[in-house]
């Protein structure tokens, strides 16, 4: 049964996130209804995904070219850096529009129970960019987590010295959450990071 | 972007149902974070179940060899047919192991509404496979739903002239659960479908 090809499927599909096998089994046959060309054009795009996207020379953004569009874009300000953990975090700043500099991605924050020190992260890359070329700003959008705390930390005594300008995004009360429904971390923080009005 | 090896696969997954963008955006980065054989993998077993699986000249069941492994089984009996809706229900019958005889999957139940006539299912398939092998029951394993008893009533008339025993799947309360929560109709099927002790 192991080489049946249905089966191979579920087998396959179930191993993605959240997917058990019982999800497989219905995407397998919901795949198996539909016309032919859809699940070529599902292989066809994982095959395309694995063979052609690496991470850009520049930023570490997952890219099929190198540098990326956003690297390769002389529209925007290469003197902003914008330091993510994730590329997902990447997408998630540009679909706001705002800020219009260049990413980095160090694909991950240090967690030392996880081992996951500095060398497995795109650290390096960071500062060899910022040897190269000058940069005014950094601005850290790590994951307000303790990871992402320790990752600003040993980021900011590493570029300190560089003289270079570092932020990081604010911290507060989501738009549109209830103050009632704030955990007390966020609402200690939003309180001490008040501004006038 | 639309020719960006990510966003395409995002945009083939997202295709997927129960899969919206924000999951397909999940999947697809978890993919990218595995190591390449499983995104090659899964494109394989995609490719090999469109092209290699098809329908079984017997008892329409989906297969890579025709007649199916279950149609090709000596040990079956084949003057017993189970009639099922969907390769899911043959599946979960076969499941029980209680079943050793032959299936016919009709692809689907009478639904005038949807525009699934009898033409649409595969019946001349099971009426002329009655006329090659004679068979001494037929069970109809269809679901509890008006389509799975209009295709039982339509099934039944059609087969009655040729004196085949025509059995159904009996309808009462599920195992494990509670008479309160049970629905009317199933508890009203069951009742008039008791059984002596």
């Amino acid at each position: 049964m192991a080489t049946d090809p249905i089966h191979r499927l579920i087998g396959e599909l179930s191993r993605l996130p959240g997917v058990g096998e019982k999800t497989a089994t219905r995407l397998a046959f919901y795949i198996l209804r539909q016309p032919k060309h859809y699940a070529k054009n599902l292989a066809q795009a994982l095959h395309d995904v694995v063979e052609q996207v690496r991470f850009c020379s520049s930023c570490q953004n997952l890219t099929a070219v190198d540098p990326c569009q956003l690297c390769a874009d002389p529209r925007r300000n290469e003197m902003i850096i914008c330091v993510t953990e994730s590329v997902q975090a990447l997408r998630a700043i540009e679909h706001t529009s705002e800020f219009r500099g260049r990413y980095h991605v160090l694909h991950g924050a240090l967690s030392p129970l996880d081992g996951i020190g500095p060398e497995e992260l795109r650290i390096k890359e960071l500062l060899l960019r910022l040897r190269q070329t000058p940069a005014e700003e950094i601005v850290l959008a790590l994951n307000p987590t303790v990871e992402g705390d320790a990752t600003a930390l040993y980021l900011q005594k590493l570029i300190a010295p560089l003289g270079i300008k570092m932020t990081r995004l604010a911290y507060g009360v989501a738009v549109g959450s209830d103050l009632e429904y704030t955990d007390q971390a966020t609402l200690t923080r939003a309180y001490l990071g008040r501004q006038l009005l």
